[in-house]
Order: C-alpha cells, then sequence, then structure tokens
C-alpha cells in the first residue's frame, strides 16, 4: 500500500485525486498539505509540509510556484520521491529541481495523461512499420471554442513523437485550401477543430491502400491528469534518486 | 415492377447499377444500351437507342455527353422520364434539357449518393435547431491522397446547406494556426484530411455545453451514386413533366 | 429577455442551469427558490415560492417531489408556464400536473437532452427513406461501467422512434453470437458498451451498398439536461395553457 | 529491388498484388504462374510453375490448395522463399508446409492485414499499461449482412491477444441486455453489429476515469490482405529457412 501525501490537497485537483484515490487498492492518502483547512478531510491536512509527521512513500504536488522551494526542501530532508505537477516555475526553480534529482527521485511530465503518454509510445512503433510501407499519416484534434491556440499542444507533441521516429523526414500541414494539389507522402497533415465544450480529442490516423488504422484519445475532464498523477506517484515510490517522466510510468 | 432501359449498360456505372437492381424487389432492367454489345447481359442490350423496341418505364443514363442528344430526343419521343448522370453537357446541351423538362420528367443532381442528399435535408433542420441555442458547427472530410481540391465539393455542399437554412451568416474558416484566437459563434470551420485511398467521409460536428451532435457520411465506393441512381428511376416513373433532383427522392 | 424563476436553484442541477443562463443572450434567471439559501447568488432566492414577489415569465423546476405540490399552485395562481424536470412524483401528483395544464402551460420530457430528442426526430425522417431502400439499422450505445440496464432507455427510445416510423415492423437483436445466420432486414441489433465513466454515446447507423450513415449524440456531463432545460423555458414563457413535451421545442 | 513470382497471377488476389506493386518502389512482379493466361500482363505469365525460368528472390501464393504441392517442390528446388495465402490446405499439405520450412522460409498466417497484425502487438503493450490501472476493456466490430459468424474471427483474435497478456484472466462478454448488474472488471465485452455491406470494422476500447482510448481498423475491401501479402514478400526475400507469420513482419 503506497502512502501519498497529497501537497496541495484543497484545490481542483487534489480533490480530484483524492476522489481517484479512494478508488484506489494499492494506494491511500496518508496526509494532505493546503494553506486553506476549512473543508473536511478523510485525512489529517497541514498548513504547512515542515508542520507534516505522517510517515509517507511519495509526494504527489499540485499547488503554486510559491510552494515549491520549501517542498523540495521537505522531500530531500526526508528522502521522500515527488511527483511534480505544479506548472510556472522560474528558472532558478527549475535548477533546484534538477539539483535536488541528484538526492530523491522527481518526476515531471509535459502532460499528465496516461492515455497520451501511451500514444506517444504506440505511434513510434505504428510509424516505423506502417509509414515505410506506403500508408499516410494525418492527425485531427478537437477542442472547446474558448481555446486560443491551434494545433494543440498535445496534437504537436504527437506528430513530434511520429517525426522522430521516422528521422524528422515530415512537414506538417494545417491548410489545404489554398493549393490544388496531391497530398505529399512526407507531409503529416493537422486539423484542429474548435466547438462547444469539448475537453480535448486527439485522433492519428495511418491509411494505406483500402485500409484505416487510427488511435484516439479523449479526455471527458482533466480528471485524466489527477489519474495520471496517481499512476506516477504509486510508481516513484521507492524509486532511486533521478528524473523520471511519465514515459518512465508506461511500462510494457 | 418499375422496368428500367439502362443507357450506358456496359460501362462501369452500368454494370455497378445492373447488380444493384439484381437485388431490388421493384425494379428489374428490362433493356440496356450500349456501343459496347461484347459482354453477356441478362436482358437485350441495344447497340444505340432507337434500335430499342422494349417497353419501360424509366430511364437511368450512364454514359457520354456524345450520346445524349439521342437519348433526349428518344425519350421525349416515346415520353419517358429520364434520370441524367452524365456529366460534362455543353451549354447547348443543358438549354436542350431544360426544354425537354417541360414535355418529359429530367432529374438531374451534383451529387446522386441517397445519404448525402438525405444529409443536406436533416443538416438544415437541426441547424435550425442547435444553432439559436448556441451549438456551434464544424466540418470534417477525409480523401484519398490524390484528390486535388480541399475541401471537397460535397463538403462545401453539406456546408452551404446549413449556411442557407440559418440565414448565410456564417463564415468558413479552413485553417486556425495562424492566428491566436478564440473560435467565433458564426465561424463553421471545415478541415479537409488526405490519406490513403478514402472514398469519401464527411462528419458535421454540432457542439454545445458537454454535448456533440455528429451527422456522418461514409462512402465504400462510387457504387453509392448506382444506388442512387436506381431509387431515382424508381421515383421518377410515372412522374409529370419537370426538372427534379435527388432531394426530390428524398421524401420523408 | 425572458425572465426565470429557477425552482431549486442551489441543487446540482439548478446550479448548472445558473451557469449555463450566465452565457444566454435572451434569458437570465430573475429569482431563485431553495430552502437550502447558505451559498451567494447573482439573484435573490426564497426558501418558499410563496415568497417570492419577482416578476418572471417562466419556472424551470429542479426540485424534489416534495415541493412540486406548492409549485404548481404557484404557478396556476400566477398564470406561469412551467417546466417540470423534477422526478418521482406520484399518480396523484401526476393527475393534478394534468389538471393544471389545462390552466398554464406545462412542460414534461422523458429526456430532457437537445440532442437526442432532435434525434428522435430526424431518425425518424431517415429511416422513412433510407429503409424502404433497403439500409439497414443499427445501434450502439456506451456507457460508464456502474450503470445496471443494458440497453440503455434512450437507447430504447431512438430505436422504438424509428421503429414507429416504419410500422412498428422491426425486431431488436441484442446478441448474434448464439446463431450462425446472416442478418434479417427487418432487425435493429442493439449492442451495449460498459466502460470506465463513459458518460452517454449513442450511435445509429444506417448501412447500405457501400455506403455508411451515421448519426452520434454524446453527453459529456448532466449539464445536457440542464442546458435542454434552459431551451425549454425559452420556448415556453408565453405559451398558451396545455401539456408540452421537448418535441415541441424542436422546432424546424 | 525484390523480385516476386506471383503463383495464382490472374485470380481476383493475384491482379490485386499486382496493381499495388506498380506502386512499389522496391519490388518488382517478375514473373507470374496461372492457368489462365487469357488476360495480358506486364510480365511474363507461366501455365505452371514448373516452366518458369525467371530468376526471382521470393513467391507469393494466391492459387488453391491443389496447386500447392507442385508450388512447394518448385521453392525447396530453387530454395525460394513463399508467402503462402492460399486456405483450405489437407492435413497432408500443411505437414509438408511444415517439412519444408526446415529447408526454406514460409510465411503463414491466419489474417494477412498489416494493420490487424500491427494491433495484435501494440494491444498487448496498451493492455499492461492500461488494465492494471483499472481501464476497462470492450470491443465493437462491425460486418455486412451476410456474414453468418458473431463476433469475427479477427475481433476475437484481438481479445485474445489482450486476454494472452494479462494472463488470460479476462471472460468475453457477448450479451448484456439479459442481466441487471454492474460491468465486472475482468470482462471483455465484444459486440458485433451486421450491417450492409461493410467489409470489416475492430475498435478496441480502454476506459478509465474520464478518459477513452481507441484504436480502430477498418478494411475497405480484401486489397488488405494484397497489401500484407506484399509487404511479406519484401520482408521474406533473403530470410533463412523457418516458419514465419505476419507477426515477424511488424518489426519496430
Amino acid at each position: 500500500m503506497v502512502k501519498i501525501l497529497m501537497h496541495g490537497c484543497n484545490g481542483k485537483m487534489g480533490r480530484m485525486i483524492t476522489e481517484i484515490v479512494k478508488n484506489e487498492e494499492d494506494a491511500v492518502i496518508a496526509a494532505g498539505v493546503d494553506k486553506f483547512t476549512g473543508i473536511p478531510n478523510d485525512y489529517p491536512v497541514f498548513e504547512k509540509i515542515t508542520q507534516c509527521d505522517v510517515g509517507v512513500d511519495v509526494v504527489i504536488d499540485f499547488s503554486n510556484a510559491g510552494a515549491v522551494d520549501e517542498l523540495l526542501d521537505y522531500c530531500v530532508k526526508k528522502s521522500l520521491p515527488v511527483v511534480l505537477c505544479t506548472t510556472g516555475l522560474s528558472d532558478e526553480q527549475l535548477k533546484k529541481v534538477d539539483e535536488c534529482s541528484e538526492k530523491i527521485a522527481v518526476l515531471k511530465s509535459a502532460n499528465m495523461s496516461m492515455g497520451i503518454n501511451l500514444l506517444l509510445k504506440l505511434l513510434k512503433d505504428a510509424a516505423k512499420v506502417l509509414a515505410p510501407a506506403g500508408y499516410d499519416i494525418e492527425l485531427v484534434e478537437k477542442h472547446h471554442n474558448q481555446k486560443l491556440d491551434a494545433p494543440s499542444g498535445t496534437a504537436l507533441a504527437l506528430a513530434d513523437s511520429i517525426n522522430e521516429a521516422m528521422g524528422n523526414e515530415y512537414e506538417y500541414v494545417y491548410d489545404r485550401s489554398q493549393v490544388r494539389k496531391k497530398r505529399d507522402a512526407k507531409e503529416i497533415g493537422i486539423s484542429a477543430v474548435r466547438a462547444g465544450t469539448i475537453v480535448g480529442e486527439h485522433e492519428v490516423i495511418f491509411a494505406g491502400t483500402d485500409e484505416v488504422i487510427e488511435f484516439k484519445h479523449t479526455a471527458y475532464s482533466r480528471s485524466v491528469f489527477a489519474k495520471g498523477a496517481v499512476e506516477a506517484g504509486k510508481f516513484l515510490a521507492g524509486q532511486p534518486a533521478g528524473m523520471y517522466d511519465m514515459g518512465d510510468v508506461i511500462q510494457f
């Protein structure tokens, strides 16, 4: 049973993680840290991490940049692995994270979703088999109508993962309406759909002669990141010092 | 039982129609016309339509522009309705078609597929309900890698059908990668995927708050046009003089 | 601008509706009723509906059966249309609802989702065109792994809507693994997928010769019912006395 | 450039392979064998394989059981690898195939499609990551209305591949309409849709908390088997003696 210290336990993500861990058989939240302690929790909650005297195996962090220095010091002092999900760290903080990773296990990832990180791996394998056999590759992503950027960072990460596996020979194409010509074999077309409140859909298509293979990921809420953080926590408990990412959690 | 004269019976589409009619309970091909008569048919085949002495209820035409004048003269003389699927007619011929439609029933359509023509109608209804309630509209089409144009003519026809129902207030957006901004409510995003040998897929998406409604059409071969022509033939038999299109065949 | 009285404004659905109305241009919540008044609202909230002295155009109700009698009396007294979403009413209450509908407009529906109610209508039209032309009809629904029944009530409602349009000639088939035989034309196959936390997906398939037409509805949360209730409220304001359902809101 | 001897070159599959190889950069059909030699080919065609005097690197066989003995003798004599796609071999012939594989490379597979064989591998990896993290697994397949069996052999092969990777702990469930209960975690639901002329669709779903990952394969014609045979031929040329299958062609 992995005992988790939930750092930022009463924030949105902290509460999601609390719900998810309730259904886990091999993990439990043993303590929480949050400066807001006004809601009842099933585990002891401390205002500051330095006050925490509960023995745990790993820390999951979804707090804010201001709380990260104290968190790192605590983890090093207690020799605790830490899943670091807080974003917006300063360059100085990022350097400190690197230094700490020489003493403790630190996991940090651009995208915490299990499914996306699995696809990042499987798509490399698929591309190595299908691309040399002449299959074309296309990507369609769908997000809500408030999203400013297109295509999504995750779509680009998926394309990059494929491209890297194929020697970076592919060019990304975002618009085919302005030219009148056949598709080039070394293109990856990337289409971005924006509509309603769609949380996030990514679909990668390999199409050959009369055959289509599709890999599709759908997120219904941000709890996919919470779930990924929990799996990361279970994985990281007991690991030796070093920098890890979600790719390490995805082990075949 | 509708008796069909298949004009151009030994061409690719003529043979597809012959196969499809074999499974129809209320239609039969009573005769065919083709200048190439070298293959065996289950019905009498004439080199020229003027030689045909078999009584029929309707003509389905998938021949070539050069044979259309003689066809029209024959249909008028015999008072026969005609489903005219040959493309590339001259302006003079199109004028003749119009004139003939004062004497006989003539059906001509940009796209002969039952499914697409059904969607052209249903999408108007869907848009009238969903657009005023704030649902965004997007369209994704997929075609083979040899297609020169993007988006497809059918995708534009589907968008136009919706736009027309909504007072032509929508703007079509083909690329979102060049700007950093939220989607406008009066946009219809149109994405074109090009890959492998995909015959033709069209997906129209209405997305509101936590809800997505999709309409999707997939063609697996050009026989969807053959099937549409057969349904058009069954519909047109017995109809009074006039110009018809596939929208008339789609009756609720 | 339609002024809404939200009955049960601080419950889960009441709060969802409050959020949705914030983005509506032609509706506003003018007042709320909830026995729990402990949270701040942007509109005046009354513990009992009889205390409400704010002028409104329509009532949306997501409360509980115990509060419905007083609600109905109030609506009749004030001549207010009411969208009645509370379930579990007694036979006596249902009779009272009927009686009230002779004096005021009352809207009640098995499923409040705009998308599902739209499909219930469009599928009838699609079936009338495609079924006589030999297209087979199948239905696949997907729900979370805690759902007890299969197929879903909504899947059956969709199938019934099609079947009714076709003279109730179709038989529903839930399992094809036990027999070795070709599909009968008068079947509607209904498949139920159960996995994860899927909120609700319904896909209706019409498949003919080399052509597939799909209608798909995806709910990402229960707010699709909230959105439907808001549209129902906007529709019902100003309507004459009578019983209405969501089908009346879906007007082409 | 791999030189192929196409055994059964004028049959349906032989002609498909001929078309596909025209677009291959690193393979060519150097000769064909077919007892029917009445159609023009771009390569020399022999009535019997024993007459063939063209030097080749590999044989692809889509002929009939009656021609296989002579084929095997020829391949052994010439030390030629052979992709054996003819089905319906007798037990005696299967034994002979085994014996020949001690002298030459022989490739034989239940399903020749590249995409399905790729998925058979990738699904094992996906299951090993997602199943222990609590994701449910479901499978939906779609085929034409003339298919007698359900679910398809390929659907069962996909399920078996996953099940094998997970210690064969899963039970397959084909119908959920007869019981009223929650889904068990160790189930794989398998749904079979039958409609129109659908050639073959297989979709494997992993669903966790607010996340769905889908793997989908669509065949638009039997040419997916032709394409697979060509890839198998290119792979097998130059391989040492032994029994191979499509899994060997799929190399990451």
